[in-house]
């Protein structure tokens, strides 16, 4: 059995419980919080809630941790600290800075296992620009996201005076996924792929106009897009749009001497939190694998080998699946 | 740059010459055939053509010897054959003898790296089985082939008495797809997944319904699927059917608690066997890098990083992919 940590229990550490908890090679020793730990109630309360201070002691006890922090806040510190005493995997998302990010980890595992940027994007995107790539290297690759909730963009919004509540959703523009399917190779702008729209609970008395200016001029998040933003009542965004679907996909197109060669990857996910947390596991999986190899440092997703993410022998691997 | 040998020179070894000419980091040194040499006219001449009883002297000049024969007849012979001498990579695609082939290979691959049943089917399907698997335990997974040109099929057509020539695509059945895409994990036999369409010239004076019954009665090609057979003329079977298309994808769909989620991997070709070389070009590039790490033996595409398809370096692929 791989004994399995969370660091933060949000909506990914609960997915990564729910996930150790089915499957049948793991089991989960503790979680980890910076908050007070009596202030925490699991999903399923088998096992103890501790102090992130604690963990040092715990060396023995865990095969891999789960960090299930933030890349704003815990991780920069977190990565590199858990690294130093286990093996990790984390969901690192802040693609500018991954590069920095790698290296400090790396520093840190010197005799562990820490796989970096896992989840769906970074990791499965990732794997497949790089597969599509390799495999057809004449070509563009094209990511879309949505029809899915953006918790940063959502997170926006409820910054905005005047905001009560808000939900964004980012969707991927029907006519720009055409154009990459048809193997024409498009220059697309980021306005031309998605749209975001915006449900917006505004508190009483407040001015939507202003509010609606504030949202669609705020750069990076929505001055680059076409942005809709529609005010809605309390109770609708709380019944109908407190789920966090998401999904998306990769598409590159491309020749082979004359013939034109797409290839798709595509995510339709029901819970964002919970399918990124089922990703995390698999690669905590791969953690344990690779450092039982010795196969010591800051890993990415291009560096494990698929066949350490799976439970099964790989004789069944291979004679099952390949 | 990575020295290349090409065995065999059919439609594959045809799309590796290309694919390999196309590759900045790799040239092609020599193409080995078991027919005369001297009947082998390349697309490029600028390479020789050799027996392949010559490969043997050739050992310092090749780095990786990318076989093109058939799966059938030639493989089961030269790819350990070959693994015993040079890094190899192959398209052995009979799945159920794939693990005496990987066995076979390994035992010859002492100090060579021979990564055996790559291309799209066997290969890029095969991962995503087993990726789409470990990320989403509580699921079912779904491959559908086409709509494209299968070779077998149309050669057992070929077979048949009275029959001139003849086509064969296989088609996968829209309603299927999205009751699989629906998430609703179906039960589905073969004959639901996909139908067999059958374009056949028929001889001179022959009997059309004894060819349409001998197709659709053929056990393991055709009986077990619903099959259309229509008799077109040479001419347009040559001017609109000669073309190898081919595609299809691997959907999984499964749970997260109470969640659907779903992935989807797709191919959309319009030269099946271009495609399949471009490919196993990529592995062929692993395969040196493997090799030079000493990671020697059989391997599949479930033992390979995908860092080593990428002519790109590590810090590239971080920074621009991940």
């Amino acid at each position: 059995m791989i004994r399995i940590g969370i660091v933060g229990y949000g909506n990914i550490g609960r997915g990564v419980e729910k996930a150790v908890r089915a499957a049948e090679d793991m089991e989960l020793v503790a979680v980890f919080t910076r908050r007070d730990p009596a202030a925490v109630a699991l999903e399923s309360g088998s096992v103890p809630v501790l102090s992130v201070d604690e963990a040092e002691h715990m060396t023995d006890a865990i095969d891999v941790m789960v960090l299930c922090g933030g890349s704003a806040t815990d991780l920069a510190e977190q990565g590199p600290y858990f690294a130093s005493m286990f093996n990790t995997v984390d969901s690192f998302d802040t693609h500018a800075r991954i590069p920095e990010y790698l290296a400090a980890v790396n520093a840190c595992a010197k005799e562990t296992t820490a796989v970096i940027s896992t989840g769906w994007d970074p990791g499965l995107f990732s794997m497949m620009r790089a597969l599509f790539e390799a495999v057809l290297p004449a070509g563009a690759t094209y990511t879309f996201w949505g029809k899915g909730v953006s918790q940063g963009h959502s997170d926006a919004i409820r910054r905005v005076p005047g905001v009560a509540h808000a939900v964004q959703y980012t969707i991927p523009r029907e006519e720009a996924i055409a154009q990459v399917r048809s193997g024409a190779m498009p220059e697309l702008t980021t306005r031309d792929k998605h749209l975001r729209h915006c449900l917006v609970v505004a508190e009483p008395g407040a001015d939507k106009a202003a509010i609606t200016e504030a949202i669609t001029s705020m750069p990076h998040y929505f001055a680059e897009y076409d942005t809709i933003v529609d005010f809605i009542e309390m109770d609708e965004l709380l019944e109908k749009h407190s789920a966090m679907p998401h999904g998306g996909m990769v598409v590159r197109s491309g020749k082979t001497q004359d013939n034109t060669q797409s290839i798709e990857f595509s995510l339709a996910l029901e819970s964002n939190p919970e399918f990124t947390a089922s990703v995390m596991v698999a690669y905590a999986r791969a953690a344990v694998r690779m450092a039982d190899e010795k196969l010591f440092g800051a890993k990415t997703v291009f560096d494990v080998p698929l066949s350490y993410l799976s439970p099964r022998a790989h004789e069944e691997l291979v004679k099952d699946l390949l």
